[in-house]
Formats: C-alpha cells, structure tokens, sequence
C-alpha cells in the first residue's frame, strides 16, 4: 500500500482550492491533463461528445460499476486514492471475468462542497494510478456537484475474440470449480478498519494499530483484478466452461452461476483456499474462518468451472484451488463441511439495498 | 406528454413496496424482466458480469451523464417517467452529435429510502420508453441504495463508420454554422415550472396554470435526440466539418467547437432559430429572447459546421438554419446584434459545479 493510515484529512501545508472556484469545465481540464492514452484502439478520449474506440475485430465488453459514501466506502479511513485505484480495479474485474482484457474507462463523479479540487485530483490520482497498471485509457465521464457525499460511476469497456468470451452460463455436470487466490482477507480488513474507527471514535488520540495486518487490509483498501488468470488458463490449454469474479462472497457468486447454468454443485469447505492471516484474524473476531470466504466478498479473485478433463492440467498450478465440482440441479447447491455434512449454500453476501 | 403534471407523488391506491423488502437482487429482476434485446450487435445484456457488444466492422462511440436530484432535476414537478425518458434521451444526443447511431446503454441508480419499488419501476418504464423509441438497448447497470436523493448514472454506446465520426475540432475558416430546430424552450419552460412551483409553495391548494405552455413544457420535460440528422444530411450529401449537442447553451458550445478547431466565429442574433411560443413567454419574464437560446441549454439540438460549398444544398431544408460562419482565430467568436453590433460570445450555460 503505497498511502496506509493517511485517511482523506486534509494534509497539512497542502492549498484547498474550492471546485466552485474553477467551475466544471476547470475542474475537468486539471483532471484530465495528465492523461496519456496508451491503447491503439483508443482514437479519441476525453474532449468531445462521446469516446471514439476502435475494437477491431473484436468483441466489445461492457460493465458498470457504482461506489456511493456511505453505502460502499467510508472516508474515515478510507484515503481518496486507494478509493479511486479501487473504482477503476473493481471494474476491470468485470471484464477479466468474461476472459476479457479492460481497455477503456468513463468516470463520472458527484461531490458535495466538503471535497475541494486538491481531494479530487487524489481520488484521479488513483484512478490513473490503476489505469496505468492495468494498461487502461481514461476517455471520458462527468462531473457534478453533489447535495451531500461523493458519488463514484466508472463504466468499463473490454476487448476479447468472441469465441473466448466466458460467460455465467456455461457450467456443466461434472464441471470442477476452481478459484483463483485465497478468499475472506478483504472482510477481514474491513472489520479491521472498523474496529479501529470505533476505537478512534472513543479516544481521538489513540494511534491505529494495524501491524500484523497488512496482508488483509491490504486486500480491503487496494484489490487487484485478476487480469493475469486469462493469459495463465490460455497457456495451460484451459477454456473455462464459466467464470464470475468474487465481488459479493463465493456463496452469492456460485449460486449466480449455477441459477445462471441451471445446475447444482458440491463446495468442499476444507478446499476453500484462505490465507494464513486472514484465517488468525478471522478466528480473533470468532468467525469460521471459511464463513468469511463464502459471504464476505470484495476478494475480486475469479471462480470459474472447467471440464473435468482439464484436472490434470491444473490440479498443481500455485495459486488455483480446485474446491468442487458441478452437479445435477436436482442434487441442489450445497457445502460439504469439514465434518462431511451437507448444508444448503445461501446468499449471505453483501446488499447495497439492504440495511 | 404523457404524463403531464402527474409529478412524482404517489398515486392513489397503488401498492407501495420497499425496496429493502426486495433488495438488490429482487430490484434488478423487476427493472430487468421486460427488456427485449433489439439490436443484433447486442450479443448478451443484463445478467452476466459486463454485456457483450458485437459492433462488426463499425467503430464504437461511448459517452456517459449525471443526473443528481437537487442539482440536475426538482422531483417536485418532474414526473418519474419524464426523468427516466430524458436521462436516456441527453444520452442519445451525444452519439448523434458525433454523427453515430446509438446502440445500447447501462443505467446505474442509487436511490435513497424515500423511493419505493414502484417509483424505481416508473422512472425505468421511461427509460425503456425511450430505449424502444430510439431501438437502443438496456444491457447492463448498478443499483444502490444512497443516503439521501436519487442519482442516475447513464452511459450509452454507440456505432458509426470510421470515416463518418465528425468531432468538435473539424470546423475552418470559411464554414458555415448550423442548427437544427429551435432553441431556447427548454430553458423558458424549466422558468414556467420553477414559477409554478413557487406559486405551490405559496397556497398549496393553487392548480399549475400550464395552458398555452405546451411546447416549452415539452422541450424541458420530454427533449429528443436529433438522431434524424445523420440521415437528413446524408441524404443531402453533406458531411459536417464539426458538431455538438447543446446540452449548455447555444453560446458555450459554440465555443467548444471554436476553441478544439482554434478558430472565431460570427454567429448572427436574427439568425437564431427560436419557436414563437419561446419567444412570447420569453418576454414575459422580460428575458431578450436570443438569451434564452445563447445561455438556457437543454435544447438537445445539434449545432454543427458544414463548407461553405454546400450552402445551395442546405439554405431551404426546413428545420436547419445557418446562423452564422466561422472565421480565423485572429477574429475572436463574436455575435452580430439585430443592430449591427460586434459582442463577444461568452458561456454562461449551466455549470454543475458553481452555486
């Protein structure tokens, strides 16, 4: 983490300039300055009616994103830059999970008059930051004052051949699910950025303590998007039957799948890949630590089903778990725990309609 | 209209269902289910983690706008229909200021407590109304929940042909400048509704006087996209040199397209294309009628540059008027008043961003 504890206080010494100061059209001058298009198929970017992209041959992939204060992120402890890396990263999770490769993002952001122009252009900052990462071009958004908080809408368009595009849909009987990663460290950051909120909250002075925890805060404040597993499954000779990214827990994103495939399926609790501290940390917070995996959510690693066939290919690649394998629908989507019970997988993920 | 004066109060009688009884997923199956995918560019929509947009052999355009409750639209004279309509429509003006066909659109929302299932419902049957008009497909979108008010997100994907994209920076010296319809009426009936609702306020038990107001309530509440204008100018075998929506006002983008072309202009105030309902009501709140049209914005018609050469092709169309032509740099963009006089052109359009 390249910003850990900084929060999105003002730093000391630094100039506030009030966005009402330089208008709409002077706000989207100074964040778009610094923007250097990097993909052939990019013709045109920010700077006119709509973006002009060139897909080639290509199919075009296309999803959308929304992150609102107060529902999806705090900014007591949440620093404007990794929110705007974590905007970006979240969306080209979405395309990494159709087998596709991101290549363009729109930004459009509302504000109310507590961000001044300085606080935006760190959240930018991040999102450029990601973008050059990713290999990603800037094109276009809006921008708008806001009655009260920030407002966050990136829209991602991706490239694949339309004959790799994976899709929900496609899992079959006998299929192996596979994941990609280990799973429940983002919750776990979450409830550790909460607890130290609440600390703060009682004693303004006392200091966060965050050692031993960099791991899983880590997954919380700067995910990344698995980009990588396209190219991995493509030299090892696998097509993925079907694939999702795991933004809402693994049970919600298995249930997609097999409500999406018609079928049902068989999770191994004990194959459930989690990471040593996420697993230490989970249990200090008195929760199962393979609980966390399945409905904590915002891991954005990929879970994905190949043919049963491809075992032998995988079965030993660092970093892919095998954890089940599709079943009939009439066999129902179920967890086989570590004591060889069958319970029944339910959504327990996050809901940003709920309470 | 077809919904006039029915504001976003609830209607008697009809059931009002919370969304938090339904949740995310619930909402998206409800706003989702009656879409019917009428493009064969759009391989997938809704359903899967992005959408699947097949654009053949086309180039892909891609614009996105806010629209915050508060700051872009008053729900207390501005029914849920309409505001769904228009939010895709301004859309669908921006790929037809850059000469394309607009294909399909994600919608993202986030609404606060205040808003029930049916309200939402109400706002996407506007949205979808439009969507079959202009036979643009719904592919995708987020749903939240805010803290407070109603913000919509929408972005909208486009085709063209490579060679027929026409940009803001195309305009030379020596071009004439054109415009479609009329100006002006969006924002004189935006002063009607503002009036009304002040007289609301006032004696609640007063009943909105909107006779003879007709067709500036139209232009505010039910604006469409010039998306005929590709074809009209085709059929005359003109190829514009520069275009743009006005979404801001005559004056501002007209000194868009001056500053990404690095050229003047002389536009002329008797030239100016304005309704005569928009020009009586105009003088009744004592606003010089060409300022409505230079400053008021939302007219959604297309302003755009054409060489000289095609004059004789243009100067009978009905519904396009020249109003003016573009000069050297050197010239400054200035308007030619009734009397003769040179002033500068100076935006004074709708800023989202100052108070």
């Amino acid at each position: 983490m390249y910003n850990k504890n900084k929060g999105s206080k003002p730093v000391t010494g630094v100039k506030r300039t009030e966005i009402s100061e330089v208008g709409e059209f002077g706000l989207i001058d100074r964040l778009t300055r610094n923007i250097r298009i990097k993909n052939p198929g990019t013709i045109t970017g920010v700077g006119d009616d709509a973006a002009v992209i060139d897909p080639r041959e290509n199919i075009l992939l296309l999803s959308t994103d929304l992150l609102i204060e107060g529902v999806h992120f705090d900014l007591t402890y949440v620093p404007l830059k990794h929110l705007g890396y974590k905007a970006a990263v979240v969306n080209f999770s979405d395309i990494a999970a159709m087998n596709g490769v991101p290549k363009q993002i729109t930004v459009s952001i509302a504000v109310s008059n507590r961000f001044s122009l300085e606080a935006i252009e760190e959240l930018y900052s991040g999102i450029l930051m990601a973008c050059e990462k990713y290999n990603v071009d800037l094109v276009g958004g809006d921008t708008s004052s806001s009655v009260s908080g920030l407002f966050i809408s990136v829209t991602v368009t991706g490239e694949a051949k339309k004959e790799e595009v994976v899709y929900r849909n496609g899992a079959k009987e006998g299929d192996l699910i596979c994941v990609s990663g280990d799973l429940g460290g983002a919750y776990i950051g979450l409830l550790i950025l909460e607890r130290e909120k609440n600390v703060f909250r009682v004693d303004p002075n006392m200091q966060p303590e965050l050692d031993g925890y960099q791991y899983v805060l880590s997954r919380q404040l700067k995910p990344e998007a698995r980009v990588d597993i396209r190219a991995l499954l493509h030299g090892l000779d696998i097509m993925p039957t079907a694939m999702i990214d795991i933004s809402d827990g693994l049970a919600s994103e298995i249930l997609h799948i097999c409500k999406r495939s018609s079928t049902g399926c068989r999770l191994f609790e004990e194959k459930i890949p989690i990471d040593e501290e996420t697993r230490r940390i989970s249990m200090e917070f008195k929760i199962i630590p393979s609980v966390s995996a399945l409905s904590g959510g915002e891991d954005y690693e990929l879970l994905f089903t190949i043919k049963q066939g491809d075992w032998e290919k995988i079965k030993d690649v660092p970093g892919i778990s095998v954890i089940g394998h599709i079943t009939g629908v009439s066999e129902g989507t179920k967890l086989v725990t570590g004591d060889g019970k069958l319970i029944p997988i339910t959504a327990q993920g996050w809901d940003a309609m709920k309470k």
